[in-house]
């Protein structure tokens, strides 16, 4: 048997990647009688809302990791392989894997978004992404080794140009890191630097748009703007990057910024499967899949997520947003429709197939201390309040109790403390 | 100024490492009225004795690392700078580091050690060091890498190999990682790892001498051994190894072990200052001091820990062991000498330093739960009274209240759930 897994008869369900769709299908097909196989590159489900934490040195990269194997200890007919899906043959319904072929009868494409350098090379080799743990993990080091940099540089220019950190991108991850950086300056910088005159250190908030979270309401803007600038981040509206290098900033207006580090959350683009003909791709890479979620040109293939878009959903003419709940109603809707088709035993065609209707739970976006934004329904606050909901709605959303436990001790700990304690620079020496 | 520290006329220290040698020291000059400042490669101090729980996904690298800048926090005088120290001018009392040149008045060397491949390449190429928090990362990843790959492995002969650790070196740090080994592969890899036959696992200590734990007494080395055995780890005892190649370690008795895990503990060597030629070095490449701990041959010039050796102490004719408490002692002496030199205002010479004797705090070593072996003077003993006074003592000389809570957490939680939930794959991708 290739891939190592035992066949007994029953109708394999495979999922590719394990973010937070994929897992919700884990879950939503428990007890389903059939055999359900997770693939995915890493060995630990990570929790996107938080990355700009660990960047900010708040979080350990464990509190917000879960290994695979632990959440599915106990489930019996689940399986999980560590690997990368290279082809998939939808004719014959087996995927090409790095660890060998993996038959199956229904297949769940879960596989996400990576970080979008719209091609430019020098600013995928220099600028900082923030799309994963490990991302976060390494722009931690990346400030902190600047920082230490800063502390023995004698020349003005270098100097001023170790202590510019430039944020590209106007949505809630830019505003979230920016926030945080800026706590990060007024807090910790002057402690633990005294040889830096701090005050020169500067936020830059780079934005293409004329405003900061443009998929929230226009008062949450103007709201997120006017306490970033209150905390000394630079906000600068309406500028494009052309250009990265050398350690500058080049505009498409010309000006530019010396800025060793540049954290790029500009947008993203659907994780790939290679070579696949059949399947067709939409904007920004994603597969293009009917309104129930069957990718267009294929059998039993469904895909969810950040990786797919939805055509033909009338209130989403251009797809949804690319948003952890529409991921995870779209994993639900799929569970739903393969135990119909497997409890019909095929027999009915796919007349049963749900159509995806997606239902806005609203967004927030966290800034500082007390300060965040968000909208449910017609309701739109800021404030305590929603950083109270941003805290609460997080700290439910992250799995595992021990997990819980550890985020909010460290919570706690910066709240009341001012200060984070994870200033470690932990470079790894691979093998 | 160079290094950008202001000199305010004071008499400058500078401390070369910051293990706990050459924190002791830091500690032991608080008050002192003197610069002090402390240059290290790393921006953390990190704690020796539990970076094989790291490797064996038991703790996480930040619960037994600590960040200088934190520790020093509200020390005024004291500055760290991260970096190398490149040569030393003893003449001109100056330092050239990788942030510029850094002028002393008195020198302390506390560079510690590294692991010791005995010049083989190959060795050095595919073994995997156990030395530094962040070896101890790396070898986490490798241990759960090759489980996965064992899960999905047809082939025979290679998964026999991905499923064999071979632990090379029969001192604590040997006997410690290999029990931890053996009791994840009794508790957590049937759990995990479903689809492997884990009796299959192997943990194979080699060992050249032929007793485990020389350092200590016989009985201890007897217990030790059982203990291990019990345990299910294989020990060889009297077995070298000459090579390790493709995979496969080769033995000088000419037998060959196929491991795809290589855990080198089988030596240190003290970390070379480069370029000194004053400096005279001894077995192990450690800096020669004589019983005050004076660098032969220089001015100002202390060595301290790991990184030394001490010629002339008749109770030690082939220098001190390698081992936390000497460093901490002759970090408590060369303090009082300083201390006393510059309240004599060098007047008087060198007449008043100090001997260093070393007293025997006695040595212990872990080998699983509820088992470990001590010895205190005269004292031998075993079992559950040896394990509690390890853990004990090893809580006790963390660094940071945080860090000591985390610990205690994560031993009880292990302890009563017979897991470590730590079981994370995090490859770090540089800039």
């Amino acid at each position: 048997m290739k891939a190592n897994i035992r066949h007994k008869g029953k109708t394999r369900v495979v999922v590719i990647g394990g973010g937070l769709g994929g897992l919700r299908l884990m879950k939503a097909l428990k007890g389903c009688g059939m055999q359900v196989v997770l693939v995915d590159k890493n060995n630990y489900h990570q929790f996107p809302p938080l990355i700009y934490q660990v960047a900010s040195a708040g979080l350990e990269p464990s509190s917000i990791s879960f290994p695979f194997r632990k959440i599915l200890q106990g489930r019996e007919d689940v399986y999980f392989r560590m690997g990368e899906v290279q082809s998939i043959d939808a004719d014959e319904k087996v995927l090409q894997t790095s660890f060998g072929k993996l038959y199956y009868d229904y297949l769940v494409i879960a596989a996400g978004a990576t970080t979008n350098f719209f091609g430019n090379d020098h600013i995928a080799a220099d600028a900082l992404p923030m799309k994963t743990v490990m991302d976060g993990m390494n722009l931690r080091n990346t400030i902190l080794s600047n920082m230490e940099r800063a502390e023995v540089e004698t020349d003005e220019e270098t100097l001023q140009s170790l202590l510019t950190v430039a944020v590209v991108g106007g949505g809630p991850s830019g505003v979230e890191i920016a926030g945080a950086l800026a706590e990060m300056k007024r807090t910790i910088a002057p402690r633990d630097y005294p040889d830096i005159d701090t005050s020169k250190i500067r936020i830059v908030l780079v934005n293409s748009d004329v405003r900061l979270l443009k998929s929230m309401d226009e008062a949450s803007s103007v709201r997120a703007e006017r306490d970033l600038r209150e905390m000394g981040v630079e906000v600068m509206a309406r500028t494009r990057v052309a250009d990265y290098r050398d350690g500058v900033l080049h505009m498409e207006d010309g000006s530019t910024l010396a800025a060793k580090t540049v954290i790029w959350v500009a947008g993203v683009r659907a994780n790939r499967i290679a070579s696949t003909p059949e399947m067709t791709l939409g904007a920004g890479g994603r597969i293009v899949t009917d309104t129930c979620l069957r990718v267009k040109g294929m059998n039993d293939v469904f895909a969810i997520g950040d990786v797919s878009i939805v055509d033909g959903d009338q209130d989403y003419p251009h797809g949804h947003p690319q948003l952890a709940q529409v991921a995870m109603q779209q994993a639900d809707c799929v569970a739903k429709t393969i135990r119909l088709r497997a409890s019909s035993k095929q027999g009915a065609g796919n007349v049963n197939d749900l159509v995806f209707h997606y239902k806005d739970l609203g967004t927030m976006a966290t800034i500082g201390r007390r300060k965040a934004v968000a909208e449910i329904g017609r309701l739109k606050f800021g404030g305590n309040t929603a950083w109270l909901l941003w805290l609460v709605v997080h700290l439910r959303s992250l799995l595992g109790v021990r997990n819980k436990i550890v985020v909010l001790i460290n919570w706690m700990w910066n709240y009341f403390n001012y200060r984070n304690s994870l200033r470690l620079i932990f470079r790894n020496d691979e093998k």
